[in-house]
């Protein structure tokens, strides 16, 4: 498995593959490969596979929320969605992103696989329509709880409390949420319904955006679990 | 440094202590000892101190949210408040958790922080105003988190997608927020300003709790990250 090419608009973001592959910035020089895989962003997706100078070969994206048949159908389609949020910050150990395939023509399925395999262990065939609520899922496992960090180092900043106090706090809370049921994790005033510190840290709260966080999550904590109280 | 002697209402809740220490279900049968730990729910912490039949000694609660002079003061107050979360379905390594001490009396410092280091390596002195905010930036940093968790697996059961395959972001997520500033790790749709997802995602939601959640966090993120766009 190699990789024969490389296309993209800027010379400088090719510069990482030279001896690795023959560079392009031109999409109409790209020629056939076993898999050719757009990466680019999602609003994109479509103009590049329709720009593809080739027809009859095996075309991916990469892309959570945008289903398979979007792809120009001159190629066959398919999709390679690691299930991860990169950024250059942080290095990722690919060995253990889920890797969500879906394929057009049942042939592919194995060239498809073999690929994610030399990547990773966690592979899984998912349709578009699982691919994109696997997608929204994820905005709120890392989006919204990434949110919610901030937010807490905004307070723990304004009284100068070291935010590194939390970590463990933060760190045991998704060790929980992974070994057990997180419905069943569930901690905190919203939960045990304790109407004097809700209204007490509603009052401590000196942000709007921080209280109107609260406002919403306490609500909603607490329509989940009033049942049981 | 020994456990003298427990006191709590209810025999079977005592019984993990038999032999570790004299057990009494009576208050009024409590001696005095070098430091006398409240761990009661919050709204009990006030009476429980005053129940207490000596006077002149150090008597702790371990509450984040209660001030420190809310004990009573027959006794030199003070705080042993260990910043994390527990459950019987969940051993915690208490090596790594954060203990936040106050005390009323400087003479006070020594004996609570020998106990604090025999059971940590993590110790702070925090003031009762500090620590009250640590335990609100916790409810973010904890209950909510643990809340979107519980939103995101009910949208993977929905369309049977396995919730371990969110368990590598989740993890992720929390280590970028813990290794960076949780505000520069923030991705996704609503950071980016992307309209047609946002629109996309809200109509893809089918309850209406994950929409009003979607719609805050979304309005939340792009009013914070609005002037960058």
């Amino acid at each position: 498995m190699r990789l024969q090419q490389v296309c993209g608009r800027s010379p400088a973001a090719l510069t990482p593959f030279v001896d690795l592959a023959r560079k392009t910035v031109n999409i109409s020089q790209l020629k056939p490969a076993d898999i050719t895989i757009i990466t680019v962003s999602d609003d994109a997706v479509v103009e590049v596979s329709e720009a593809i100078p080739f027809s009859g070969e095996l075309v991916v994206h990469t892309s959570g929320s945008i289903a398979m048949e979007a792809l120009s159908s001159k190629n066959r389609r398919g999709v390679f969605y690691p299930a991860q949020s990169f950024s250059i910050a942080d290095a990722v150990d690919f060995q253990n992103v889920p890797i969500c395939l879906e394929y057009e023509h049942r042939t592919d399925k194995d060239i498809l696989g073999g690929l994610a395999l030399a990547l990773s262990e966690n592979i899984h065939i998912l349709k578009s329509e699982q691919r994109k609520e696997l997608h929204l899922a994820a905005v709120f496992a890392n989006n919204f709880t990434n949110y919610c960090y901030t937010v807490a180092k905004e307070i723990c900043d304004a009284q100068r409390i070291p935010f590194s106090l939390l970590h463990p706090l933060m760190l045991k809370t998704v060790a929980k949420a992974v070994a057990h049921e997180p419905k069943e994790m569930q901690t905190g005033p919203a939960r045990r319904g304790d109407a004097a510190v809700i209204q007490n840290q509603l009052e401590a709260l000196e942000k709007d955006h921080h209280k109107e966080l609260y406002k919403t999550m306490t609500s909603l904590i607490k329509e989940h679990y009033g049942k049981e109280l």
